[in-house]
């Protein structure tokens, strides 16, 4: 048996602690009932109030996960942050994170921030792996947060935000590890991005982002194929996969997509008894399919059983709190773990999809590589069921309030900013944002009973 | 003898067309002769037009390196870049870069924008070093780029700025090779900044960014040697270091850091023959010597020689082009290649310190490991002397005009923008930009003579 490669040890996420209802928005923006929680396939925002911003998710996130793996700041050697809620143009959100280490007196702590929309965190997370296996490695565990505040502009899109962070632990001894092989396809497109520094919104192409998204994972399924071929002397097959996680802009997407995989793995394999019905598609130039309604449809109806066994458990979570960016994928994975039976995940390998905009994506094999005993630990440790039945619901209006009052305190960027009255309902143990002064130095705090009171007489 | 470790195999720099003299600008801003030429220690500023910005210098030096290192883009298999001049908070300028790469149909390409200061060239160094190295490799190579365009606003910080862009070519078979043992140093600090987010000048506190700078190199050094001790089971001494480079914002900075370097090889090794003049200083806090002038003054003195040996190679091209953020300290070591003979460079051991703030910094050995061929070959391959001498001298008026002019673009950043006139005096090879749309779409050219036909049709 091969040694067990790298891979993730433990794993967190963080989630605001409210969130509008789907169906309450299309209601607020008088749109045709279902747009939005069956064109999108979403049922919940998860969003931030002014008391949170993209530094205090990710010091909340890392916070926890050091205490649930019950590690020490001592043994962490790396530490890198990806994101695109860019808060300072300079200063790394890893540095800022330095100051949960300083207490510990650890300060070498290699890595810092990794720009590309959604797609960054995998960059760090294969980097990160890399880190583990050098000859120069020091025992010392890495980790790689994910973190974003996706918000858009009124209209469409703004349905399709969200927030969230993931920390994880790479360690060599890991419950999920990442496996041999793995493909990207990386281009220079416009399909969505955020010219406009000064707004925290994006300038998005839907439709070509869409046919973006299915290109890279055409593109890095077929280059994933042919180098596990090299690799393995074998073909790879659909079958192969347990389970497949997909970055989740929005869960129709997901659907979409696993459908377009298995037209990739018919494309390869039409001799399959599975694909008799499907024939006529074989002669159709497979780059000109990716918008065609027929082809979506036919292969829809045929993934669908599968679909429920592979792919639904990963969109558990991203359904109810919405897209976050580079945390998305993970928080996917994430939802896979704690939405499934351990011994369903004994042994399961995972083919995962990363995509970012801009563009750069790539395919790769994860596998629960450990035993039942250490799966049944992760998912307690990243049990996040508890959080989401304690989130608070709001209107649309106060989130579209909250949405034009962040707005303006990020335009207002050169006056000190402080949120005003207690924090809205966080959960212990989040941090939360003290001020921003004049000069854009931020301080955050840990929200805990005692600061409760000292908020409360401000 | 042990295997050669990977590092670089060719660099590139560039730099813009124009610069402006130091001396004319302490003329122009009305303060002391000396003040900018001998306090910062600067001769001139290179700067760039409205024709230039960071994606055209990364496309510009890629393109550069690609053809005098004569290596099909097919070769490339990771391509990093590393940036603190944002032009857009989501889309990786790497992914601009892929443009260059349409041609030879290679998409499979990893790695996506590091981000902290003048330090993410680095991070993406390493990370680079190991992606060679790990059994993953297929064979390919990396390229890490590092480029920013250093702006301040009108004032005394505005002669420390700069523009230039390296890339690197990172393989198995290096001329400069990344040796074992490194230390790092992070720290949540605000001593240098970017939050406000249109605006393309920083917030500098430069007396803390100075003390950032020089307690990072402190325990940088000593963290390093108690490593180094760990590894080769002996000590490390300055003279083990047959040159230093450092990040360089400023000459004077660089002076000081020798100094201090020097301090540090006494307190470490107080009984050397060389430091018995310096015994008084051996009581001191070290602490709370970084800003103190009788420490400054005698280690400045005690190594000035030796400064001009180890040191001063490294210095020549930073000195007329001003700070480069992220590039700066790879445009120190191409200045070390180029001003030093090849024999002087054969097996030459190098420690680098590379330093960005907010703060990220590390302490790393380079070596000349190749035959003095090679070494010959890369001086040939990365000599920017003749471009040094092509550049147009321009006014402190023209500089300061088109610092606003910069200004004002990038604050009207939902207007199209196009810039007017023929390129001034751009490098053959050099990329410019063409246009950038209502929606922040850029595009760019290479400037080449049928171009220049075009352009003064314009």
């Amino acid at each position: 048996m091969a040694a067990v490669r790298p891979g993730i040890e433990a794993i967190e996420v963080y989630f605001p602690s409210q969130y509008v209802e789907q169906d309450a928005l299309e209601k607020f923006d008088g749109v045709s009932e279902g747009k939005y929680t069956i064109g999108l396939g979403q049922k919940q925002i998860g969003f931030t109030s002014d008391f949170e911003n993209v530094h205090s998710l990710a010091l909340t996130v890392v916070s926890n996960l050091m205490k649930k793996a019950n590690i020490s700041y001592n043994d962490i050697g790396r530490l890198t942050v990806s994101s695109e809620t860019i808060l300072d143009k300079s200063k790394s959100i890893k540095s800022v994170i330095m100051q949960l280490f300083e207490e510990s007196g650890n300060f070498d702590v290699e890595g810092c921030d990794y720009l590309n929309a959604c797609y960054s965190g995998t960059a760090a997370f294969f980097d990160s792996v890399n880190w583990i296996q050098n000859e120069e490695w020091d025992g010392r565990r890495a980790i790689v947060v994910a973190v974003d505040i996706a918000e858009y502009a009124p209209g469409p899109a703004r349905p399709t935000g969200g927030a969230g962070a993931v920390a994880m632990l790479i360690g060599p001894n890991p419950v999920v590890s990442l496996e041999r092989g793995r493909a990207s396809f990386m281009k220079n497109t416009y399909d969505f991005y955020k010219p406009y520094l000064s707004s925290p919104f994006p300038v998005v192409d839907g439709k070509l982002s869409n046919e973006c998204y299915l290109e890279s994972l055409d593109e890095c399924y077929q280059k994933f194929c042919q180098k596990r071929k090299q690799l393995q002397k074998k073909d790879t097959h659909l079958e192969d996969w347990d389970y497949c996680v997909f970055h989740s802009p929005y869960n129709k997407l997901v659907q979409k997509s696993f459908g377009r995989l298995m037209y990739n793995d018919f494309l390869m394999h039409p001799e399959k008894d599975d694909y008799c019905s499907l024939q006529e598609f074989l002669s159709l130039d497979p780059s000109k399919t990716r918008s065609d309604r027929t082809v979506y449809k036919a292969f829809a109806k045929a993934s669908k059983a599968l679909y429920t066994k592979k792919v639904a458990p990963s969109t558990v979570l991203p359904k109810v709190i919405g897209n976050c960016y580079s945390a998305s994928v993970y928080i996917a994975l994430a939802s896979l773990i704690v939405e499934s039976d351990a011994t369903e995940l004994l042994d399961a390998n995972v083919l995962t999809f990363s995509y970012g905009s801009g563009l750069c994506s790539s395919i790769f094999h994860l596998k629960f590589c450990s035993e039942e005993d250490r799966i049944r630990t992760l998912q307690r440790q990243v049990d996040y069921r508890h959080r989401l039945q304690d989130r608070l619901p709001c209107t649309p209006e106060v989130f579209n309030k909250l949405m034009d009052d962040k707005c303006a305190a990020l335009e207002n960027d050169r006056e000190f900013f402080e949120p005003q009255g207690p924090p809205p309902n966080l959960f212990p143990g989040t941090f939360r944002v003290m001020h921003r002064t004049e000069k854009g130095v931020h301080e955050y705090r840990e929200w805990a009973k005692d600061l409760k009171a000292t908020c409360n007489e401000m």
